[in-house]
């Protein structure tokens, strides 16, 4: 019997329209990348287990991909030696039979990367990288399996005309979308400062952890999640008012320098900010940023600046984010390598382009132009035809089978062909090709050999 | 300590200059598949491994890689269930803990894809895919685990014209990248007819895998292997003459005609063959075809024309190959759907395009234009030239630190950056623009506000 065909759940096909659309995204983002001087890389989507375990904490571990040892994977395994009271150790027995995992991010292939080719690379390192990830997670509305990230990374540098550099390309992406977005800046030596002025130096990660919920789930929320990571009511207090902060960038970042005076780090965060907020006055940039205070980001290998990127018009997690770190290849061993990257989601973005309605016409067209078929003799006669336009770049095909001419128009119908060209007796014995916009219903003759004509008729 | 960074064995990283020229080469096939009327898909990387397992074979079976079941994968298994004389049978067990497997082409995941997604697709389907497959082959030299495929598909149609479209793509393809090609031309069915005429029809398959490697192997031991699969000597004898047919296509032709008389397919695969040798004489191809009896591609899915190219200035096996097929979708519960592709071979041709030194001048380089970095006050000043720049698509850049000369210099030099504008003081106090092109070392000064000007200068 037939198998019923069916993918693993949590991946996607994507179609001749979808597939359209998600090019026209990445070759947006990719223009962008190119014109401010990012090369693309990639890495393989199998990493050796060694180089992603520990790197994404114990949630991390267990939504590793892992793939079976090729040949016989458990024809040396001693079962027994795997069980414990509780049953099979299936971490231990797992990491036995499996050396490779699938990539989870691009951030820990791009460390591995940079430390392994150091010596061929020019830095600072500028580069970008779109290739899918894998996670075990729980599939739900808006999350995969499989899916692609849009990285962009600059590393070898201090410099926070790097961090200029990449709120210009989120600035330029979305403006070429045709998205309205707010980029959200922080620090994450003010997190640090704070932490430190609060009286709990040691709980920055459980603080910012915290302050990252608060949109989500509101100040009262967050306050209970901090007093239960043992914070005192008065640190909580401490917190309170930094996190509701109002006014303008300067008046903000006046308060922060008074509020974190006692602390080196806080201050050199506020620097940070005030320098980075002069640059991007300086440089005509017209997407909307805010200091938001409560910006923290989940992933702890930041260090400095960290952006997010919210669309104004559609409701929606974030769409872009990153930041600044220090040490991202000390695990592989390269210390003190500092970068900065932003990641895209192309996902979200896709739902906000379909959800605003923001493609441009007849992306997903298979062809320009359709040359129906009429019988062999014209076929012949129309060949030429075809392939010099072909050659100058117009999308044109011939229909394959001499069927009827109602189906040969549905077919151009449904591909979203605009053009349609019927060859008869008549036209073969005048030399000539008619060509009718379906759209507008004009139609014209031109002689078979004005190649030139006729691709000016059909832009 | 740190680990020492590697990947798995048989997996590549693609630095900027290698995904530079693999671009090209992708960017060069896409765009004939897209003048030829071809739409883009993608299917997930992990298909379910009921969808895989038999479809390539005993072998290609082994050669999966097998995904782990996300989760505890081991918790419920009774391993002495799978235990054997011969020890523990990892193939069952292995069965048992993964479900999924990676794509180990593009042809199954496309069947599976039409089947699943018929009702939304319009037929003829013309499609392309551009993916990576995995196989756990055992690495060696252009060899790997993980390699991209580059197929394009038609179904529902049983039209040869289906065919010339293909071998003009393929035409298209290799004079765009500047390979000078053979396309050789075969017809399953009469390789089906030779079965025939040499009285052992129930040997197509083992004649035509011992015909597929005369070019490896040579005549002698295609013999020796056609007799070891129980063919008669006289048998072997009636198919070694046709084997070794010359003269020009139409001989050809006219030779095996006559010898495959006894034959209703043989005869068949004989009108097919004529009649796409006539669709490509009419066409205007420029590249050079080849009717070889001896071309008899390996994978037993194809049912009528075959084609193979090879590279006739670099030795590597195919770079290019495929042919129709009747029954693809019929094992996914879709009968009587006829398809056709060819696959080109990537890695192969980026091998080929690297020997023959083909790849256009500058492909990778970074930037157009590097803006050094003299201090904050002259970045300050040359940023808005640097945002006009880019929002004409020029690829520009500024140096992050305000290092010594030499070292921007350098950098410059080794990203291949052909212009570079050193601004200082003077250009301030004047509103200019100093740029220099660094290979031929006329330098010109523009008012800061001809973004125009400077444009025409960097191209």
């Amino acid at each position: 019997m037939a198998q019923k065909p069916s993918i693993p759940k949590g991946t996607r096909d994507f179609g001749p329209v979808e597939m359209a659309r998600r090019n026209y995204i990445f070759d947006t983002i990719r223009s962008v990348f190119r014109t401010c001087g990012y090369t693309q890389i990639e890495t393989p989507s199998m990493e050796n287990l060694s180089t992603l375990l520990g790197k994404y904490g114990d949630e991390g571990d267990k939504l590793l991909f892992r793939i079976l040892n090729s040949g016989e994977a458990f024809a040396d395994i001693d079962f027994d030696a795997f069980r414990t009271e509780e049953g099979i150790n299936s971490k231990a027995l797992s990491l036995k039979v499996c050396e490779k995992g699938l990539r989870y991010d691009l951030t820990v292939p791009f460390a591995r990367f940079v430390v392994q080719h150091q010596n061929e690379l020019s830095f600072p390192f500028k580069r970008f990288q779109i290739q899918p990830v894998w996670r075990a997670d729980r599939p739900q509305k808006g999350r995969y399996r499989e899916f692609y990230q849009c990285d962009v990374d600059v590393c070898g540098s201090r410099s926070q005309l790097l961090e200029l550099e990449l709120i210009q390309i989120i600035d330029s992406v979305f403006r070429k979308l045709g998205v309205r977005v707010k980029i959200k800046i922080n620090n994450r030596k003010v997190l640090t400062g704070l932490a430190e002025a609060c009286g709990f130096p040691d709980k920055v990660v459980d603080i910012t952890v915290a302050i990252d919920k608060l949109d989500k789930i509101g100040l009262e929320a967050v306050k209970e999640e901090m007093l239960g990571k043992g914070l005192t009511p008065e640190a909580v207090s401490v917190l309170e008012p930094i996190l509701l902060l109002q006014g303008s960038t300067a008046e903000k970042i006046a308060t922060l320098r008074t509020a974190l005076a006692c602390s080196p780090e806080g201050l050199k965060g506020i620097d940070e900010l005030e320098e980075l907020f002069g640059f991007i006055e300086g440089s005509g940039i017209s997407t909307e940023t805010e200091l938001d205070l409560s910006l923290a980001r989940g992933l702890n290998y930041y260090t400095g600046a960290i952006f997010e990127v919210k669309a104004l018009d559609w409701e929606i997690g974030s769409i872009c984010g990153g930041g600044r770190y220090d040490n991202l290849t000390g695990i592989f061993g390269l210390p003190d390598m500092s970068g900065v990257g932003v990641s895209f989601g192309a996902d979200r973005i896709y739902d906000v382009l379909t959800g605003l309605d923001k493609y441009p016409e007849g992306l997903a067209a298979g062809s320009t132009v359709l040359f129906a078929n009429m019988g062999p003799a014209e076929i012949a006669y129309i060949l030429p035809v075809v392939s010099a336009l072909r050659e100058k770049g117009i999308s044109a095909e011939i229909y394959p089978d001499a069927a009827k001419l109602k189906k040969q128009f549905d077919y151009a119908d449904r591909k979203g062909i605009r053009f349609l060209s019927i060859t008869g007796g008549d036209e073969m014995q005048s030399g000539s090709v008619q060509i009718k916009n379906l759209a507008s219903g004009e139609q014209r003759a031109f002689a078979k050999t004005d190649i030139d004509g006729i691709a000016a008729f059909l832009v």
